[in-house]
């Protein structure tokens, strides 16, 4: 079912000379959202009138060559968890299905301020937590799961209805549907991308984008920071990123505590692929071969029960007062995080903090010498059913530690999708992308999903 | 007009032995405040039934002897920037008078659940900020401002309508309000009160409370923070404090860059507050005597300049989305904001991050070696009229730095309120009060605004 998509800013130098428009490019995406989303499910709004009056706005802006920016006219679908001024915002709840909030998010705005079109909303599990209310499917196999919580931006970029969706990671939301799905997947270093307007307020809350292409990715995220910075009180995704640059990378090898829960299918996977960076010279030290990254694989070894325990303290709010309101529409997961968040205090929280400070520090001593480090993005392919989205172990690594992280569709597990995942040091964002450049393009000769134009 | 008010928390010990209840005092407040706001204009909501029923089971928990909380029964006030499920936010705008948003903030929530009874909803300036559509009188003096942001939180207390009401500061709105109406102001570390929940994004944006006395403010703010805890990523306020301590403390004095704007009233007053503080052996150590709180001086010199700056790249969002909604909605100066964030650049705050941090270390350098900082709160009594809500010049510097600030109304201008303003050291904030303590009781024989009960 996945067609093939060609990245987005890739064709735009081709707009002043007509061959291809934002509007064209337009109309092929709404056609394979016609086509496709019926059987998948990723949308739960579009607005293809506004989307139309958007994608003209932008072809006469390129005709006369003066884009917006390197994004304008470019489809960008917006998770359901971030407000739209056109759309409403459902949180993928049975409490919010439908609630308008008549303003865009810090993101949106930058966006339609960069001339991106806002195409329409995805689906998310409840809250961008546990629960899918929406049974979006996978589009390599509709028996299985998409992933979550960005369940719809990773099924639609999956499979090739448009170039980028935005999604919100705390845990695994934005890698492992990316993973499960085949679409490249990054979650930026906490605080990069302002979430203002997002219904996504853990501390380890990031928004990021789930794309087609490494360039389509970056320049969305870039073109957001550039117009709303990051979180109040940090400054934002910086730096430019030279996707030609093809300096051989240090890189290593993290196992994280998601590593024994991975398939055979898999590890094999990974092995191949380690095969090939050796083949090209490059051998991934791991923890037996350097004891920083032994210490950081200690500290990090418990990161998703500890992902966990932290934001059950931090997501106490807003669940009692929507428990207050109407419980019966919470699902019995939410209802099982807000009784594990009353029964913890204020400084058991403390002592959470303290141990992810010290992960932290650990993992910083250790990246100080590496480009990045390598390792799967999901414990194995997407599972069977619609009822779980899949384990995030493999994600609650750089959840955990703020760091950036990268997904790249480069694997296969029982003939389905499956990621190779880059880590990168904390605030290193624009490095790691030219570390997943060199991999893309020097180890796996995948240039189509580099994409720079 | 003001009257009298004895604490709250002070009062509960009697309340076994049946000597007044939590229904008698709110009777007391809701009497008050039919009395007394049609000339203030202090509230825009008020929950009557919904108090007399929290009150009437409270008064029930204190005869059992079961209080869930030292604040039980309290009847509290809220800025009508954070939101409460059975009254608007309206956030002083004319986009959202009268918006229901069905929900508690963490903030509301962990008040009810600590037994205390919200009563209303208190005026702020448009957004927090600046414009006030609404013309909150000042108790001491209808002709004048009461200050804002927390414009109806202050002047409801000033005027002992009740005991306590939250408030949010990111440049003076907590103290400067306070200074004016005569009442205890608390603006906490930043980050130490959870502010899920409430229209306050900046990054320097501090939820706290103004209060009748020390103790009804901190233990208002300490329940909160023991169950809704800080900001996601913060502890939130720790610690307890001891009202019965009588440790004499080592002080300083900060000019701040206010001190060149306040009137020659409000320096004579100080004067006279410094020789009640030498009378019993404390010399303020100055810029002159100490080297260290010259460079703190220096960092702080624009304190007010800087922190306007970064609150408009911050504020950039969601002006710009308010704006394409219906920007005649918006006041001038709300315009004339949106205006420079679009002007600047994530660069330019980058370097306003930077200086920011600088003044925080000279600060904290500064701070060690003493308890607190005294200062002027304003830079002298309210100023005539209600167009404005006057200079909060003197109120900048802590929230530049983050770090805790309380307001003590001890001195008068024009023969009108004037606090006395201490600064403690980020994350000392039960120590500041423990300092506050030993200001009022010892200094200032004023025993009766301690109230610890």
């Amino acid at each position: 079912m996945p067609t093939t998509l060609r990245g987005y800013v890739a064709q735009t130098s081709e707009f002043r000379a007509g061959r291809g428009s934002a509007r064209d490019y337009l109309d092929e995406t709404l056609a394979r959202i016609a086509r496709l989303d019926p059987e998948i499910g990723a949308f739960v709004a579009l607005n293809k009138e506004g989307a139309i009056s958007a994608a003209d706005r932008s072809t006469a802006r390129w005709r006369d060559g003066r884009p917006l920016s390197a994004i304008d006219g470019m489809p960008v679908a917006i998770k359901d968890v971030i407000e739209t001024a056109d759309m409403p915002t459902g949180e993928g709840s049975l409490l919010f299905e439908g609630r308008e909030s008549y303003r865009d998010s810090a993101s949106v705005h930058a966006l339609r301020e960069a001339g991106a079109i806002i195409i329409g909303k995805t689906t998310t599990t409840e809250f961008a937590a546990t629960h899918p209310w929406h049974k979006t499917r996978n589009p390599h196999d509709a028996a299985r799961t998409p992933g979550g919580s960005s369940s719809g931006s990773a099924a639609a970029v999956g499979c090739g209805m448009l170039p980028v969706g935005l999604g919100t990671q705390v845990v695994g939301s934005i890698l492992r549907p990316s993973s499960f799905c085949g679409a490249i997947g990054f979650k930026p270093t906490v605080g990069a991308i302002n979430r203002s307007g997002s219904y996504d307020h853990f501390s380890q809350s990031c928004q990021g984008a789930i794309g087609a292409t490494l360039a389509d990715t970056w320049l969305v995220l870039r073109a957001i920071a550039d117009r709303a910075g990051g979180d109040p009180g940090f400054v934002g995704l910086a730096g430019d990123v030279d996707f030609a640059r093809r300096t051989k990378p240090r890189l290593g090898f993290l196992e994280t505590g998601g590593w024994s829960l991975t398939s055979e299918g898999a590890r094999k996977a990974f092995t191949e692929a380690k095969a090939r960076f050796a083949g090209i010279g490059i051998v991934l030290c791991g923890r037996a071969e350097d004891s920083d990254i032994e210490m950081a694989e200690q500290a990090i070894s418990d990161a998703h029960a500890l992902t966990l325990a932290i934001n059950a303290w931090e997501g106490r709010w807003p669940l009692n007062t929507y428990a207050d309101r109407d419980a019966a529409k919470l699902s019995p997961a939410a209802r099982e995080r807000l009784k594990t968040a009353q029964a913890m205090t204020q400084g058991e929280y403390s002592e959470l903090l303290a141990r992810r400070n010290a992960a932290r520090a650990a993992y910083a001593k250790a990246a100080s010498r590496y480009d990045a480090f390598v390792t799967l993005s999901a414990c194995g392919a997407a599972p069977v059913g619609l009822g779980s989205t899949g384990n995030p172990a493999m994600n609650a690594a750089a959840s955990l530690l703020g760091c950036p992280a990268l997904t790249l569709p480069l694997m296969q597990d029982e003939g389905l999708p499956l990621g190779l995942q880059l880590l990168g040091g904390a605030g290193r964002d624009a490095a790691l992308f030219e570390v997943a450049t060199w991999v893309l393009a020097d180890a796996f000769g995948r240039t189509d999903l580099v994409g720079p134009g």
